[in-house]
C-alpha cells in the first residue's frame, strides 16, 4: 500500500520502459489533476519481467497524498500499484507463468527467494521494486520479478470475483498482516483503529483468524455496517482518550489483547498502544507520518509492536483460495466502480470521503 | 529494576511503616550522599505482608539516577529494590510462606492472581507495589503481597549461591525478559546492546534459551570476558552506525534475528532497531529516557518491538531452579561485595564504572 513514500525519491526521472505507444493510463500532473491519456506500452526489460493486461486496478489511500499535495508532485507521474490481470507476455527467465493466466500481485515486486522473502517479509525483499513507479492504473503493466511476485488462479475467475482478487493485491493483504502482527486469534479481543478499507479488512482478517470479539472503531454508518458484515462484534464511536476509555471499559479495565492500527497518525498510534493490555499486540499498518513514540510511554505500556509495509505476497496464496472458494468477499470495500477513463472521479470521491475505495476498469 | 522512575512521584511523603526503630538501612540524602543509618523497623501493615531479614541486597543501575542527580531527590529516601532474605514474620492472610524460609522476590510486589499477572505480566499487576519505596538496602524489609511476590527455595541455600539468587531478583530476570521479548532461541543470532549487568545476563539468557550465535557489544575487556563466560560467541566493539554495520556484515547484510537493548538511550535504541532484520525482534529493557522513536523508522524497519519493566516473577521459579542446580551462575556480575555499612562505596564504584554491580550484606 505504502511503498510510494520512500521509493518515489529514488526513481529515475523517466521510467525506462516509456516508449511512444497507445495504451491508456492515469497520470497525476499536479495535486488534484489526474488525467487518463496515452502512455507508452510497457515492454519486457528484464528476462524476469512479465507484461499483464490489467483487468482491474484501483485508487489507494496513499495515492491521495500526492493528489492532495501532501507529498510533492515533481513531474507527471503514472499512478497505481494495485492490480489484477492476465499474463500477456513473459521474459525468457520466467518459469512459472504462461500467457493467458489470471494473476494477482502485490505492490512490491519481490523475488520470493532471498532470505527476507523466505522469512515471509517480501516487502523487505533484497531486490524489491515498488509497483507504484510503474503505474497499474493503465491497460498494461510491466511486473518485475514476475515468478516471485505474481500468483495465478487455477482458472479464469468469474467476473464477480475480480474486485475481491483486486483487494487481495493490497488492502486485504495489508489488513491481514496487521491482524497477524497483532496476533489476532481464538479467545482474543481485537480492536481496530481506522475504518478505511484496510481497517475494515483488518476486521475481516481478525474474524478469519478466529478472534472472539472484534471491536471496530468507526463513526460512519456505512463503514460500521460493512465492519459488521466482515465480522465485527462491537462498534465504538469514540476516539482518542474517550475511545481508549471505552475499550478498557469493555475489557475489564486492562485493554484489548490485539489492536490493529490502520490510520498512521500520532493520535491513532497512541490510541492503539493505550488500548492494548500489557503483553498485548499492536499491528500498525497506517503509514506513520509525523508520528513520534515516546520511549517511556512504550516502555511502560509493555505492548508488543509490529508494523510496516505489509508482506502481502506471504498471504496471497491463502487469501486467493479463500476468495476463489467464496469464503470471504473483501471486494465489498469497493463502493465505486468506474471505467479507467473516469479515474479522476474516483480520486475525487475518495478525496472527499464519498467513497471508501474506487475500482478502475481499463 | 526500573520501577522508581514513575513510582517515586506517587509515593506518600513518608512511608507509613516508618516508626522509631533500630535497624540499619541506606538512605539517599541528596545526589552523591548515601548514608547507612538507623531506620524504623518495618512491621506488618497488611495481612498479606511479610517481613524478611535481608540476606543480601545490591545497588542497581537505576539507583544511580537519583545518586547522580539526574532524577531529583526531594527528601531523604530509603534505597534498594533487589533482595533475598529469610522470612521473619507473615501477616494473617499469608498462606504459602513460613518463618525461616529463604525467599527471592522481584522489584515489583504483585498479587500473581490478577489478569495481568496470570498473563505473565506481573510488572503490570493491577495491585503492584514498587519495592524501591520500601528500601531493600537494609536489615529488614516489608514485602507486600507476599504470597504473590516471594518464591521460596526448597531449603536454605549454601552461602555461595546467595549472589546468584540475588541476581534473579532483578538483573537476571530483566535480562531474561529481554531475551524472551527478543525471541532468542535455537537457530537465532542474537545481538546484545549494553554490557552492564542486565546486558551480560541477557547474554546468559540467550545462551540458556538456545540461541546459536550471541554477539555481545562491549568495549570493556572485563565485561567482554564475562560475556564470553556467559555464552557470547562474538564480541563487537563498535557502536552506533559502525556497530550496526558490523552486525549487518556478520549476518549476511540483513541484521540479527533478535536484539537485546539494555541501555535505554536514543542511540542504543536506534542501534538495536537498525541491527535487527525485517521480522526480527527487539527486546528493550533499558529505561527509555529521552528516547523518541520516529514512526517512519519503525514502520520501515518491520521489526517487532517489546520492552518495559520486566515481569521477573514470571521467570523466578525457573531461574531459581537453574541457580539451585548450578546450571547458571548469574552472581558473577557482582564484582564488589561489601557490608551494608559501606553502601556508599558501592554507589561510588558503580557511578565511576569501577564496578559492574555491588552486593551489600547487612
Amino acid at each position: 500500500m505504502y511503498w510510494r513514500y520512500t521509493l518515489r525519491q529514488k526513481l529515475p526521472q523517466k521510467e525506462p520502459g516509456w516508449l511512444p505507444g497507445s495504451m491508456r493510463g492515469a497520470i497525476l500532473y499536479s495535486p488534484g489533476d489526474v488525467r487518463v491519456q496515452e502512455r507508452p506500452d510497457p515492454r519486457i526489460e528484464q528476462p524476469t519481467d512479465a507484461i499483464i493486461r490489467v483487468s482491474a486496478a484501483c485508487v489507494c489511500g496513499s495515492d491521495l497524498w500526492p493528489y492532495r499535495g501532501i507529498q510533492p508532485v515533481h513531474q507527471p507521474s503514472p499512478m497505481g500499484h494495485e492490480y489484477v490481470g492476465v499474463v500477456e507476455e513473459v521474459g525468457g527467465d520466467v518459469k512459472n507463468l504462461t500467457k493467458g493466466q489470471f494473476v494477482v500481485g502485490s505492490f512490491w515486486a519481490s523475488d520470493n527467494t532471498c532470505e527476507n522473502c523466505r522469512a515471509g517479509y517480501q516487502s523487505a525483499c533484497l531486490h524489491r521494486v515498488g509497483m507504484g513507479s510503474l503505474g497499474s492504473q493503465a491497460e498494461y503493466l510491466r511486473v518485475p520479478l514476475a515468478d516471485g511476485t505474481l500468483v495465478a488462479t487455477p482458472e479464469m475467475p468469474p467476473a464477480d470475483l475480480i474486485p475481491s482478487y483486486l483487494a487481495a493485491s493490497d488492502v486485504l493483504g495489508t489488513g491481514w498482516f496487521a491482524a497477524v502482527a497483532a496476533e489476532a486469534g481464538p479467545g482474543k479481543t481485537v480492536a481496530v483503529v481506522g475504518d478505511g478499507a484496510v481497517g475494515l479488512l483488518g476486521v475481516l482478517a481478525a474474524r478469519q483468524l478466529g478472534a472472539e470479539r472484534i471491536i471496530a472503531m468507526s463513526r460512519h454508518a456505512d463503514r460500521q455496517k460493512l465492519a459488521l458484515e466482515f465480522g465485527a462484534t462491537d462498534i465504538v464511536t469514540e476516539r482518542g482518550d474517550e475511545g481508549i476509555a471505552r475499550i478498557k471499559e469493555m475489557t475489564g479495565g486492562i485493554g484489548a489483547h490485539s489492536v490493529i492500527e490502520a490510520v498512521g497518525t500520532q493520535e491513532s498510534m497512541m490510541q492503539a498502544i493505550r488500548s492494548t493490555r500489557p503483553g498485548g499486540n499492536v499491528g500498525f499498518v497506517g503509514v506513520s507520518h509525523d508520528v513520534s513514540l515516546d520511549g517511556m510511554d512504550l516502555f511502560w505500556s509493555l505492548v508488543k509492536l509490529q508494523g510496516g509495509p505489509a508482506p502481502v505476497r506471504r498471504f496471497l496464496p491463502h487469501l486467493m483460495d479463500l476468495i476463489g472458494n467464496r469464503v470471504i468477499e473483501p471486494g465489498k470495500v469497493f463502493d465505486l466502480d468506474l471505467p479507467l477513463e473516469r479515474a479522476a472521479e474516483g480520486y475525487q470521491a475518495m478525496d472527499e470521503r464519498r467513497a471508501v475505495k474506487a475500482l478502475l476498469r481499463p
